[in-house]
């Protein structure tokens, strides 16, 4: 696929997106190498980041496309870049979890690694001036962040089948999927699709084992060895 | 009604909690002058305050029980204390607002007084050294601060169905009833009724015509007057 980049349209901590000359309804999405946590207070650079969560993502859309979910992606191009389609992105990051932990145990109490009975889905309001507030239903209509309820609960119900799919999916790889966030976006025709990325930035993967954190609560946590466990997500996805 | 109190079980911010000698299934509660607010970290007394919200909420119970609530309201027995129907109560502040103010606001970014577009409701969890967090319902589940949705959803209807009389009540008296916060609870039936109390400590009433505030936010933002406000609201209610 050959593609020009035209104009960079949006820089946010972990990715760069651009027009492109030969498409007005997609974009390039570039992966950067750059690191960040606690909404941007901690940051870092990891040379080669950027390249993992790019395979990784890719593979992970892909293997949700085959599943019947529909995505943004359309070609990576290099290393460190896709093309998608244009998206206008619903401001919603819609958090899954299987297992309790970071934000959700500190908020409501519940002990670290807690298998929860059910998979959880939460919407945060997508307003990094806000710090993402957890939001309910009755807020999401009344922020406008979907048009009306039956788009919230399409969202709902696509989050809990992308889950049900990947939890499958990493559980014959080793890992456990203890939860991640998405985002979907409206594409031209009016249909909302699973954007931007799903990578160890965006989910949390322990060693089904030894339940060895292989994500960015490395860097969150000071763990160190954060490229050696995104290249171990990326070896055991292509194994 | 001749009650003796036995033990003080709980003595909370705004009130105390007493067995008594004469029915097992029912408690005093005590309606205290104390003033609390952001989570007990700003505090005050006011005079005659606890006989006023005893009075006012008593009032509200009676005419929600007319209009078909069932609440745990037994009887009042003196200026400052009720008898009520000993309950399980559910641990959910339930939030009703009709007018976008307060924490509403800071927490989303909607500008202050914006009538919302309808009656929303949220769930906090009713744990202080968490700070109350709000809830989605997956969360309420998981919590087990319900049992199941069905009990949830009932919860969400009644507050609405009391937001629906009492704004309508309160219209009648020129005051705009902005939003409130109501407990609930299971008596020994296993029936969900209202609980706790219903008072300016837990609404937000504003004149309709000034907009004057009549409720706690006086204290919460150091107006003044506040047991001025307060003796309005009753003389209003009693109107
Ligand atoms: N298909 C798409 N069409 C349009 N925008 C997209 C698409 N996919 C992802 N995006 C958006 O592109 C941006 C990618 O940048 P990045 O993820 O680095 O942002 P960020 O710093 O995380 O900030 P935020 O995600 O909070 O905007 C995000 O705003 C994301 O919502
Ligand atoms: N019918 C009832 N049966 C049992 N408990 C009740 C009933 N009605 C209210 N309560 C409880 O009695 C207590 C009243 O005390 P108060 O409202 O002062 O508590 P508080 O300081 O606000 O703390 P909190 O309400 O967070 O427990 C509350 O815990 C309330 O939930
Ligand atoms: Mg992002
Ligand atoms: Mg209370």
């Amino acid at each position: 696929m050959k593609v020009t980049k035209k104009e960079m349209l949006y820089e946010g901590k972990a990715k760069k997106v651009w027009s492109m000359v030969e498409d007005d309804d997609c974009y390039i999405v570039e992966f950067k190498d750059s690191l960040t946590a606690f909404n941007g207070l901690k940051k870092a650079e990891e040379l080669g980041k950027g390249a993992l969560n790019n395979k990784i993502s890719t593979q992970i859309f892909k293997m949700l496309e085959t599943k019947g979910i529909k995505t943004h992606l359309v070609d990576t191009i290099s290393d460190n870049e896709q093309v998608v389609k244009k998206c206008k992105i619903i401001p919603l990051e819609v958090v899954v979890r299987n297992i309790a932990t970071g934000s959700l145990t500190k908020r409501l109490g519940i002990k670290d690694g807690t298998v929860l009975p059910f998979t959880l889905v939460e919407f945060c309001y997508k307003v990094d001036e806000l710090n993402d507030p957890i939001l309910n239903d009755d807020h999401c209509l009344i922020l406008n962040a979907v048009e009306n309820i039956e788009e919230l609960n399409y969202i709902r119900e696509t989050a809990k089948k992308i889950n049900n799919i990947m939890h499958n999916f990493f559980k014959e790889k080793g890992l456990k999927l203890v939860d991640f966030k998405i985002e979907f976006g409206k594409d031209k025709d009016g249909n909302i699709i699973l954007a931007d990325e799903i990578s160890p930035d965006s989910c949390r993967f322990w060693d089904a084992k030894t339940n060895e954190k292989l994500d960015k609560d490395r860097f969150r946590q000071g763990l160190g060895g954060l490229k050696v466990a995104y290249e171990e997500v990326l070896n055991r996805i292509l194994s």
